[in-house]
């Protein structure tokens, strides 16, 4: 993402993250291609804050957000101003992703959310869905130009926060969706109907789906899909399992029914302490179903 | 279908139905449209069998197709002869539909089977979805034109039987998308996000799917759809409960997992058997998760 | 349970709750049994403490434990000395009760957490179960002559917060095992087997459970029971579903699968937000079930 | 079974299995008791029915019962008379029991539906429950002094057939409150209570039942139970996923709804095809959710 960003805009570029050699390798890979621009590597949070006026972050969890944004003296929150505008792409708690932008607020500065959907293969077709929270239109149009050069559909969903609920929506819709195309795919496989025939029955018939049409679990119905590369790449288990516990909890505190999500988080949630599937992409639920079929055959 | 098959084809129509108000209304109808060609009301299956080469039938369930095909002295089967060709588009257990053609085979006769996806929806849109299961390409080609005049997507599954697995993969996927998109919604609107924006959303994202783009099962998303006409239309909680269990059936006698798959048929068994639901639209799962939140608003 | 403590102890009590009615009653039934101890109404929780060296709570969720315990000018916590002991028998969060267990102790004062379980059939019979965290024996020791005038078994379950692991561990098997059993008697009755034969079969055989010998959901199999008073009294699905909420975020936050577990959640959820069922005791889950399969009688 | 049934009556016995080591097996160790009664060793199903008056199966499934009782020329229909009294306590489809106790009746001879529960432990302990369908109290008190030689609990669940129906609800009950208790045990322990602790207080509250207090899934809770002998003997998964698709198809059949046992049984289904799995006692069920949660310690 950092990439595209570079690639597509003409402002001098201040990166910061905690794996240092990450940052090497990024500047090397840009020096190579004999770009003139400065890529500044930042030793804080709090000077990426002092040196820019558009600060974007992706971090892992709530807690990550809460540290690099406010609890340390190096927070980014020490070194904003009334021209900073703060857009933040994790996918974190609703309420906490609302506590910090109202912070930011406060400070005069102006904050949205914008956790991004999508996976690996969106993000190399520059095909990433960014769904953000802003309080404002112009919010919304301020973050827009930045999260076109790394997306295709800037999606305005409502206040702040509202990024964050789109987000965990989708997801669990993407949970759910994706262990019904593996168990689909794997009942019509055992039943045999040739995977990539019965994928292109699935697509253009009412079980249509971005799970099966997009990324299928199947190996070898799709190229260049993580189910094609031994479920490497993609979106890992772990991250699923961490955003499915989002969404369901979220469901929980609105009293909200969702059967089906809970036992996908269920799911997820076994597959991510599983060995062998930790790191594995998502898709890799087929795999997991398969394996536990195997002795049968 | 009939509808479509007499429009577009040009040969007599022999119709039969146990429901006779049925066949008047149909030929009435078309009286009224000044066409020239004859429709004929057969009395029986077995006259129908006599009276036409090729046959197009669609039935409730397995133990109708044995009735109409084999059991009775009016079955279809006393009537045919080696230039038949029977068209089952009835969703129904591969077992019986196999044993079912293989009898026909045996009659020097030609059969397929071709059930059929989509709903009301597809119908009217001429946007069918046939799997075909026909044993030789042959046999598939000679359904196709037939076919062609009531859907878009005609797919030949496999040998026979592989239509009626096509078809309960395809269900069984349908099933499980269409309740994660109405729990997703249900979580979403009840979070505070648009209806329409949510289903956007999705549309554009990782979550879509046909129950989403298609048939969204919260009212007022999409125009003519049975989510946004109180549920009536469409293909009803029942239906859906019959389609489900003849998938999981099946998955049990493969010993395949069906984690999801098994839980959206009991879901599906609930409403079919839950008064005011049973003859609802099977997107109707967003209102009974809904009825069932609305003492906490 | 005060009324129990009332009666078998020689100690004057000390009784406060927000619901004023509720303490004219008790004094009124105690004063007509011409019992010569006081009952003392106290105007605020730190009129209690004050007045009491041992105190014994009972609140509904964790912020009224918040509340009563830490956060008014009027909460416990500004009424306690060195000799004041607290048993709280909420059921709540394990974190938040070592929380204030930890404020407590800090004050110089000694804390357990002693959540109960076995519901009105068990308080009536005395034959409640305590579980006890305790950060010492002595602790242990202190509370325990209390606890028995509630109830028969008082188990030491571990330090501070174990009390209320031990609780949502019972109470999430409980709900899987009522639904199991709900389930279980709504199948055999409707195969034609008479709901106390089956009870009776199941309670000599491998399924015997406290749900179906001791709580059976079936009316009429036992007298007494809620099921047989039109699910009236015990322990109501919007408890078992906070309950069952603050088990299954334990186990989420330990990533711990808890595949049925999750389930018996969401129906519960479900059920405290159906109409007519809130209030109802969890055995209802029974008629629910059987309510949804009324109409294919 | 067999070796009760010869202990404790007075009769000669017939033997036959199609595993001759076995019948040369259990000869063998009664020679070395210097018994003097008889042990014949059929040759084929018929012979024992003409030898015999009384005879008692067990076979595993459906279609072995088909085959020893009616479909081959040695089957025992072809051997019985008016004279004889069979008892079958296999566990199947209560349809296929029905059918083949309607055609014994047909030839004059009498018939009862016998499952048994109570697994291994049962069986040593002489503590099995035998279900019985029989038509009439008579037929019920012919069998019963044979079933009392091999366990505790006879009982009358009805007419034919109604004993497997008791069995399969008993098993599904049993499934849903193992998976249960592993659940809660691997929660409870994870979260820091003594296994044994735990076990004891499930044991002395509302969810105590006999996968907890007589059959703990958790090893070293108890002794000679299959969970402290690495999962070795007991009722194994394949059995296990076996009646829980009797359970769950005969509820699909009788349209009721079955949500934790349709989970309860994909579970089973799963272990049962699991690598390592297959053969272990289903109360292996807590290993594998442990398994998949080893990575995360």
């Amino acid at each position: 993402m950092a990439n595209n960003i570079y690639k597509k805009s003409n402002s001098p570029l201040i990166i910061y993250d905690i794996n240092k050699i990450a940052l090497e390798k990024f500047t090397f890979l840009h020096e190579t291609t004999l770009s003139d621009r400065l890529i500044i590597h930042a030793q804080t949070p709090i000077e990426v804050a002092r040196r820019s006026s558009t600060i974007i972050t992706m971090l892992p969890s709530s807690p990550h957000v809460k540290k690099v944004y406010l609890e340390t003296k190096d927070s980014l929150i020490h070194g904003i101003d009334e021209n900073s505008f703060l857009i933040d792409s994790s996918t974190i708690d609703q309420n906490v992703s609302k506590e910090v932008s109202k912070k930011i607020i406060e400070k005069g500065a102006r904050a949205v959310d914008a956790p991004v959907s999508g996976g690996i293969v969106g993000a190399e077709a520059a095909n990433l869905s960014f769904m953000v929270g802003a309080s404002t239109l112009e919010d919304f149009n301020r973050a827009k130009p930045y999260l076109s050069h790394m997306g295709k559909n800037i999606i305005h969903c409502g206040g702040l926060g509202a990024g964050q609920i789109a987000k965990i929506c989708n997801n669990m819709l993407l949970a759910i969706t994706m262990i019904g195309v593996a168990e689909t795919m794997n009942l019509g496989v055992k039943l045999g109907i040739d995977p990539k025939l019965l994928a292109n029955i699935l697509n253009t018939s009412s079980g249509r789906c971005w799970s099966s049409d997009t990324y299928n679990p199947c190996p070898g119905v799709l190229p260049n899909v993580p189910s094609s590369k031994n479920y490497e790449g993609g979106f890992n288990n772990s991250l699923m399992a961490k955003d499915m516990k989002l969404a369901v909890n979220a469901a929980n505190d609105a009293k909200v029914s969702v059967i089906l999500g809970a036992i996908a988080q269920q799911l997820y949630s076994l597959l991510s302490n599983t060995a062998g599937y930790e790191k594995k992409d998502f898709s890799s639920i087929y795999r997991w179903l398969n394996d536990s079929n195997e002795t049968n055959n």
